[in-house]
């Protein structure tokens, strides 16, 4: 197996534990040994618990020995609850580590530096765009800006709408495309939505399986607004844990939230705008049913753009299909 | 060179004259002689020019004996302006027509039979879905249907405005998006839009090549409306030919063009709203550009839907990229 076969490997073994390894960040390993075949693979533990190249190290057993680490991220060099990885990395005998994306934490990084000091062959940027809009871009995010990476995401008709003109949205998107939502919530920290959101539609907004039943890990919930919303509001039951902040300002909100690194702003169209407003969107994900709706309920109402030369920019980077809909995935342009 | 390969030459072919063989369909035609090497080539030519499978032989001269004639369209069977294809290729030697979509004209059609009658071997179906929803796709539907196909075309922001708030519209997409649009007006027959347009934009409504200056050929522009437009208004020019019909019914409007193929409605948003209460639109053209706008300009305001389960249900056929922008198709669901 190449470099690549196995980072792909790698990055489906981070996808495995996204949303688990708060506040470390969901990494993906794999051993190759000497004969290029898979030795072993491994994902970041829960908080405590062993870093991905350790997990694969412990599995690869003497295999190691001669063989190849390819691993999502530049492996760290610190001491936590853990020891350094590169430790583990050089005390193994592989000749050799190729991973992905470099550790932007000034505390972790060094690790590159640190093998090819010990004689070992280093090799960085294996697929590395891959990596970084995939299961890192939020913790990657929160290293370079101090800030959690916040995801707008919304489901529309073709011509923009959120809802008929009578306030009815259930189902705009198909099946496909609510179960995709439900597993991003499933691995999000929190889920914002406005106190507009609570009183129109009254959403649980935990994250389910396609069977109905609650996702073993359930996001903080987040309400944003000034009106108290209802002890009786489904938010509020005992599916997850809920956050009331009463502020209109988003940058109150991030800052709530300072200490979570992924979260999904899920609207309505009041919240939205106001955080667009702000620059506090990082990525946009638009579930685009292929229906017309029309009618006074838009996605948004208001981003602060009065002519055309004011356009918000933003830069697709990637378009998916879900059932009868499409995904689109927006980057600031 | 196989059949799917000579297909595919045959269908570039018929891209190259959509728009100049009205009444005629636009074919492709490819000649591949005994060893499969590619012997002639040939399009429709402008109504009473020979047909594309007569253009092709004549280039594959005495190569087309024992060979395969490859046509985008089932060969016709008629005398019209010129003799039936299907004698020309009887004559020519070929032993074999791959054709891909059938002739819905009952007048036209048993052309195949008439070539397996004669002996040759036949086989239809080879990249039906290209063909059909390609160049042909107009003119399959006014066969079928009796009536122009109208595609709406519309450009909006990923929140579904199709301006700023103050009205101000120019370049929401990107150049290689508007190219697009401007290649689609030269191969489309007229262009509709309503009054407000004219009122608001005062738009030429050409097709006009990448350098500004006007395409060879020009579709008829359409004004529908009751108000009258100014004498002055651009879309009055000598560039192109005008109709204005005083009218707000849609099927009016298709009545008063039931001898055109290809009608291409640009709005906006109260003329494209109202077609599509009216169900005569075809297809649309989603040109969606990655910025947001907010605001009260939608790319259509009224569908006739109340609640969501009245949603206008569409199918998307295709996503294309124009530059930073996407294209989506749709036809009804
Ligand atoms: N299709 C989708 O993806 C989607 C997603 C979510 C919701 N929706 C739809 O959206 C509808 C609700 O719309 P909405 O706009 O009322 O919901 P919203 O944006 O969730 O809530 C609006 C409320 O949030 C508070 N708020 C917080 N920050 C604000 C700010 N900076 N400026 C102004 N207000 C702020 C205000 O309430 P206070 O007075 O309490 O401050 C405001 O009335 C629902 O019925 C639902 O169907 C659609
Ligand atoms: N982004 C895009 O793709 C795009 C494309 C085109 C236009 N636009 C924008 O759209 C704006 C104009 O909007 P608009 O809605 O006024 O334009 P419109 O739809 O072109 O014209 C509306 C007018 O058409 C007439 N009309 C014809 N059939 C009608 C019917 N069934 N019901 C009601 N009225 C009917 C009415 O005028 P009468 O009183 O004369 O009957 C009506 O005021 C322009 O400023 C332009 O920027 C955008």
């Amino acid at each position: 197996m190449n470099a690549a076969d196995a980072m792909r490997s790698a990055i489906a073994q981070a996808d495995g534990v996204k949303g688990t390894t708060y506040p470390n960040p969901p990494v993906g390993a794999v051993i190759l040994d000497r004969a290029g075949a898979i030795a072993g693979v491994g994902a970041t533990q829960p908080p405590g618990g062993p870093h991905a190249e350790v997990v694969a190290l412990r599995r690869a057993g003497e295999r190691a020995v001669g063989g190849v680490a390819v691993v999502t991220l530049e492996p760290c060099n610190h001491h936590g609850r853990t020891p350094p990885c590169v430790d583990a990395l050089v005390k193994s005998g592989v000749s050799r580590v190729v991973y992905s994306v470099s550790d932007p934490n000034p505390v972790a990084a060094g690790g590159a530096k640190r093998l090819a000091d010990a004689g070992l062959s280093v090799e960085v940027g294996v697929l590395a765009e891959d990596v970084a809009g995939g299961a890192l871009r939020q913790w990657l995010h929160r290293q370079r800006t101090g800030r959690p990476h916040v995801t707008w995401k919304f489901a529309s008709s073709i011509d923009g709408r959120s809802a008929a003109a009578d306030g009815s949205s259930q189902w705009i998107t198909s099946e496909a495309a609510r179960a995709d939502v439900h597993r991003l919530r499933a691995v999000a920290d929190a889920i914002v939505v406005g106190t507009g959101t609570v009183f129109g539609d009254d959403p649980t907004l935990t994250a389910r399986l396609p069977d109905g039943s609650l996702a073993e890990r359930q996001p903080l919930r987040v309400v944003v607004g000034e009106r108290e919303i209802s002890p009786d509001a489904r938010v509020l039951n005992d599916d997850s844990r809920t956050m009331v902040i009463r502020t209109r300002d988003p940058h109150e909100v991030v800052r709530a939230l300072s200490d979570r690194t992924d979260v999904l702003l899920e609207g309505g169209p009041t919240v939205a705008g106001a955080f667009l407003r702000a620059g506090v969107v990082d990525r946009i994900l638009a579930y685009v049913a292929p229906i017309l709706l029309g009618g006074p309920i838009t996605v948004v109402d208001d981003v602060g753009v009065a002519s055309i030369v004011q356009a918000q920019r933003w830069r697709y980077d990637g378009v998916l299909r879900f059932g009868p809909d499409l995904r689109m995935s927006l980057v600031p342009g």
